[in-house]
Order: C-alpha cells, then sequence, then structure tokens
C-alpha cells in the first residue's frame, strides 16, 4: 500500500499552496519537489484564493504568523475547503502565545482540516485550550513513550472525532489516528531533532502525499510520517560515515527524500496499524 | 568575450540590492556572492530608493509579493531607472493569480527593465496577458524545443522591442534576445528543476553581471545563463558520484558557481548566437 | 574558562528569541540548535512579549527591518530588559540607509543591550552617527589591523561605557570590549566573507551562550566569537580536502558548530585579553 502511495505522488505530481513560516519555507519547498510534488509559496490575500483554486492541496503553518498572513490563511483555507481540497495544518508553538493559541482555535472553527500535525504540547493545546509548550519543541514531560502510548491513542481518536481530522503526533513514537484506526509509527532518529524544520518538512510532506491520494487521507498520512522517519535514519547512516554534523544532516535529509524508492520504502517502515 | 564578462563581476564586486521572495533569498544571496558579487536585500519602503542607490544593479522578483513589496518594487525600480542602474524583473508565477499578473503589468508600466527573465509561461503571459501556468512551473506545453525554436525567437523580439528589455526565456533551450541578436543556450541539466530556486538564482546572477557589464547587458545576460546551467551541468556530474540527491545538487550548483573561472567557462558553454 | 562556558550551554538549552532578517534567518536556526540552544523566530507585535517571557535571551538583527518589525523588536527588547534577559543587537546595514540608522538609535535609546555586535562601519555609524557602509559589508579602509588595533580598543572600550553594551568588532582581528577588558580574537577565515549570513549566525551564537551564561556576558561573547573563528577554520580545512566552495563551506561551518566539543575548544581558540 505504502509505495502506490508514495508512487501517486510522483505520478500526479500535485502542487501545493503553501502559507507557512520564513524560516524552514526552503526546505519546505526542496521537501515537496523531493518527494514529487510542486510547491507554490503565496500569501497575499489578494491571491490566495486564486492560488489554492489551481492547487490540489493546502499547507497551513503558524510558524512565524502575523496578523496579514493569518487573514490569508483562512481565506485560502475556506476557499480549499469549497474546492475540498486537503487542508492540513501546522499549529507551530501553539501553546506558546496566546496568538498562535488563539489563532489555532480561530483556524479550526473557521477551516475544516484534513489533517493536524503537532508535536504532544501543540496537539494538547488544541485538545484541551492548554498546554506546557517549551517555545516551538515540545516539553519532555509530555514525550510519547511505549509506557503512555494506549492513553496518547485514545486522546488522538478523541480529538480527531473532534475535529474531524487525522490527528498527527511526533514524537520518539508518531501516531497517525482517526475516529477507528490508528497507526503507530517507529521510525525516525534523534538528529531530526537537531535541526530546524523537520516538523514543517514532514508537514509539507503530508500535504503533497494527501494531494495526491486524496481517498486515502489516513493512509497517505502514516505513509508520509514514516518516510520521513525512514529518510532520517538513513541520512543519519550517511552522516555518521562522513563525520558529519546537523548541516550534513539536514542535507542527506532532503537527498533521501529525493532519494526514496516504492521498495526501500516497503522494506524500511516499522508502522503497525490498530483498529481502536 | 565571455570570460572577460564573469572577470568584471569579480573585478568590481558588484553591489545588487534585490527585493526578492523569502523562499529563495538565502540561495540569491549566496549565488550572488559565489559569482564575484554583494548582495543586500531590503524592502521597506522608506530606505528602498536610499540602499538602490548605493548599489549597481536593482532585482525584483514577485515570488512572495504582497501588498507592501509591491510598492516597495516600484519605489526602488524607479529610483534605479533614474540612477540608470541596471533593473532586472522576474515575473514568478504571472498568470498563476490576478495579482501576479497585475503587478507585472504594473512593473512593466512604472519601471524600465534591462532584462525580464522567466519561463515560457511567464514571458507568455507578459506579452498576450495570457498563459497557461501552472503554478510557478512553466506549462509543459509551452516549453521550448529544437521543433518551436524560430517560432519562439520571434516571440522574444518582438517582445523585447515593445519592452526594450533583454529577454529571457528558461527551459530547455534558453534564449536570450533583444531586438537584432539572439542567444540560444543549450547547457543545463533537468535536475535543476527538482530543486526550487534555481530561476530566482539565475536573475540573481543576472542581475550582479549586469551591475558589472552595464554597456554589454545582452551579452553578460547571455554569460550568465550559461554559466549557470554550464553549473548546473558539473554539479550533476559530482551528485552522480556520490550518490546524492536533490539537496547535495543544490548546494554543488552554488558551490560551481564559486569555483567557476574563465577557462572553464569558455570551454564549456554551448552558445548560439545569431542575428535576427 | 572557554569550555565551561560552552559546556553550560548544552546544558541549560537556552531558549532564544529572534527577530531577524528573512535572508539568513534557517541559518541563525540551526546554528543555535547546533551549539545547544533552541531557537523561536516570532515577529508579530501581539506575542513578541509573551514569546521573549518564556525564553532566556533575545537576538534582535534589522538586516532586513520594516515597520511592523521595528515596533515588535522594541516591545521585545523592553520586556526582556524588564526581565533582565540578556539582549543582543545586530545593526546589519546601519549606515546604509536612514532607516537602518535611524532604527538602530532608536534601538539603543529604547533598550539596554547586553551585547552589540557588527562590521567596524556599523559600529562606527553608532558611535559617530556617521561611517561608510558599502551596503552591508564593512568598507575596506576601515578594517581592523594590527596596525590599526590599539585605537580599535580604545574606540570599543568608549563605545561600551557609553552604551553599557559588550561592544563586538568582526573582522580580520575580531574584538570584544566592555570598559575594562578586552579580547582579541584571531580566529577565522576569509572564506566566512564569501558567504551570506556568517554575521548573523555569530550574533546568534552570542545570544544563546549569553542566555546560559547570563553572568559572565563578556566572557561568553568572547567564547561564541572565538568558536566561530575557529570553526570557520576547520570548515574551511574541510572544503579544501573536497575541493567544495562556498556552499560546502556554509554546510561545514554549521557542521562544525554542531561537532565543536570543549577540548577542541580550548586548543584551537586564539583569544589574547588585555585589561584596558
Amino acid at each position: 500500500m505504502f509505495k502506490t502511495i508514495l508512487q501517486k505522488v510522483k505520478d500526479k505530481n500535485p502542487l501545493v499552496h503553501c502559507i507557512t513560516n520564513y524560516v524552514t519555507v526552503n526546505d519546505c519547498a526542496n521537501s515537496i519537489l523531493a518527494c514529487g510534488g510542486s510547491p507554490i509559496m503565496a500569501d497575499d490575500e489578494k491571491e490566495v484564493e486564486e492560488i489554492t483554486s489551481i492547487c490540489h492541496a493546502l499547507d497551513l503553518n503558524i510558524g512565524t504568523l502575523n496578523e496579514r498572513t493569518i487573514k490569508s490563511m483562512i481565506k485560502a483555507g475556506k476557499k480549499a475547503n469549497e474546492l475540498l481540497h486537503p487542508v492540513v495544518l501546522d499549529p507551530v508553538g501553539a501553546g506558546a502565545s496566546t496568538l498562535r493559541t488563539e489563532t489555532t482555535f480561530k483556524l479550526l472553527e473557521e477551516v475544516n482540516f484534513s489533517v493536524i500535525r503537532g508535536n504532544i504540547s501543540e496537539i494538547k493545546t488544541i485538545s484541551k485550550g492548554s498546554g506546557t509548550t517549551k517555545g516551538v519543541d515540545a516539553d519532555l514531560c509530555d514525550m510519547i513513550m511505549e509506557e503512555n502510548i494506549e492513553e496518547a491513542i485514545i486522546f488522538a481518536r478523541e480529538l480527531s472525532k473532534k475535529t474531524g481530522a487525522v490527528i498527527v503526533i511526533t514524537g520518539v513514537i508518531d501516531i497517525v489516528a482517526d475516529e477507528k484506526k490508528v497507526y503507530l509509527i517507529r521510525n525516525g532518529h534523534v538528529m531530526m531533532s537537531q535541526i530546524t524544520g523537520t516538523g514543517c518538512m514532514l508537514t509539507a510532506l503530508i500535504t503533497a502525499f494527501c494531494g495526491a491520494n486524496t481517498e486515502q487521507i489516513l493512509e497517505a498520512t502514516a505513509t508520509a510520517v514514516g518516510m520521513m522517519g525512514l529518510c532520517g535514519e538513513l541520512a543519519y547512516e550517511n552522516v555518521v560515515k562522513k563525520n558529519g554534523g546537523t548541516s550534513s544532516f539536514r542535507g542527506e535529509l532532503i537527498d533521501q527524500i529525493s532519494l526514496m524508492g516504492g521498495e526501500t520504502l516497503e522494506r524500511g517502515l516499522k508502522i503497525e496499524a490498530r483498529e481502536i
């Protein structure tokens, strides 16, 4: 299944509209291209509806939100909803400031999301209106480990019920859940947290995967999450061989996305599916 | 000739003012430095005239335009015209939204450009007020191939007549034309379309080359276009040796710009000149 | 001493709030992560006070300033002052436009800075209200060499007296001075001026180092400056081995920051301390 989903991205070359932060925007664009999509970044209120109309999916990332772009996100989101395009939310730093938390709730109120991806702190903020975000990183005491996985699954399922979106919680174990099914993904490497942008890049990948697999949002999302983790593992192996540091890792990560084939993907994924 | 033009960039170290998009801005800055220029990015209305006054050339790129920066582009463009600095336009995504198309026309009305560089879809939009832009990429059915090259040359020449600018249409074959002469450039590699920013980086290079060669805008532009393509070829060779992916390619591309010498350039360029 | 300072960054993992330019923001974020801190970029007036409150230090960089972000810088700076967080100023291009010069003075008036870092042209602008900035680069005739070092030290000391901040002037020799003591740092490599962002990245590093060493601002700053230069030297060595260009150098530079250990740091630093 996973390799078919990846193949569809390559075949359909989905055009992905991103309203995203200026910190990692270049990595997001290059990740989308690397997996087989085409990115277009456009955030002016006057053009976002038109731009999203020619695209296949929309990525809304509040990493460096401001008054101007918040309006554009809502407009683009509503238009994408109208056109039944998948819309993916990355609530970067929700919980870290009132503006981020309120914008996240505003977006959830105005736009129907196909997928919401965050770390546990961000997702808890969405769920409870609270959370202990340490800036844009997850609070350590909130991490999902094997010990608290059952609890986390139920939490994700309930939030999916409430929002109608597939919920992705990334961490040591990644959770991808809708109301009925969850994928637990054990790919990834700790070095992914030592560069900026792996979260944003993953959200961009998810958006491209959903844009090319609109009938299988849950599976497309799980594939993107697993593939990102697998690319992190392969990147780490190469970096170690070269005695490289974090910048090498970032380059290798995008390289691996661009080099990933269906067979390597199927072999490398550590994905467990559970009905819930 | 070509190596003399490159040498002038290195000798004169032109200061290039860029009002450009936030997706590829870092690559543009590093490309300008790599070829021998110095970049300065400044987009606030209150400073663009002053900043452009201390520079040698101006790069206007509408990749992530917004109301605020459109005003700044016009102001900077007018001031650069007053000072007889070369001004280069990159109409990213013209045709993809009304805002982009109208802004392009507004810029063409208010500013005299020395060079306009785009893919065939963007350039057609400028010419006809229409075009079938697929986001920020060229529409495939519009691509310039050996089959339709004659037609494309006439098209570029006519647009050059109309705008007074050197017209650059990048694609499989690149066209650089003014009213009387055209350069057909057969350098480049398909991997250049698998990363973001090669178009923007080329426009940045063209601006630097024109800033250091103000008496030879057509030739400086052709040299920059050919050199970018050649760097793409050399980068690809290195990436293959290392089993690299698209991120490696991006790094190698900028590396090659910084390593390019006059002799390698003269040997590697596949440039055909035609009087028209 | 130096290795203890570095170790504290790794142990305390300071959260660094950056309001910085969009050209080099990704490099700044990755540099902060590489040395052991965590970056958060946030520039909307509505959230900067709250964001800076959860951080350990604040980096204000005017590289692509605009009306909106200038207000945010002042707000964030005042709040950080209230909380006694270190605040670091990078007056990119001060002297190159009235907006940059006036904004720099406005910031100096409204905010107490722990450290101010610039090239000699920028620092002279701060001191005299004049200077011969060539865009964002230092004017060559202003460079600090062995010949004029005594003069430069007195200049830095006086400016430190006036502003209450540690003054960092980067160049061939780097000066880090307060009223009583100066560190002269002879690390670094000329290739650092052939990529964009080394100044911004250094300012980001200084902010992280100060955030984790609030009792030793002068020493933390000197350590960050020396470490950046040393990473430049090591990066250059690796680039030469690989026949790389400027993009390789940029990657290696961040790699070296992430790989730097206390012993290598102590051995490699070329820091001279003088009471003044």
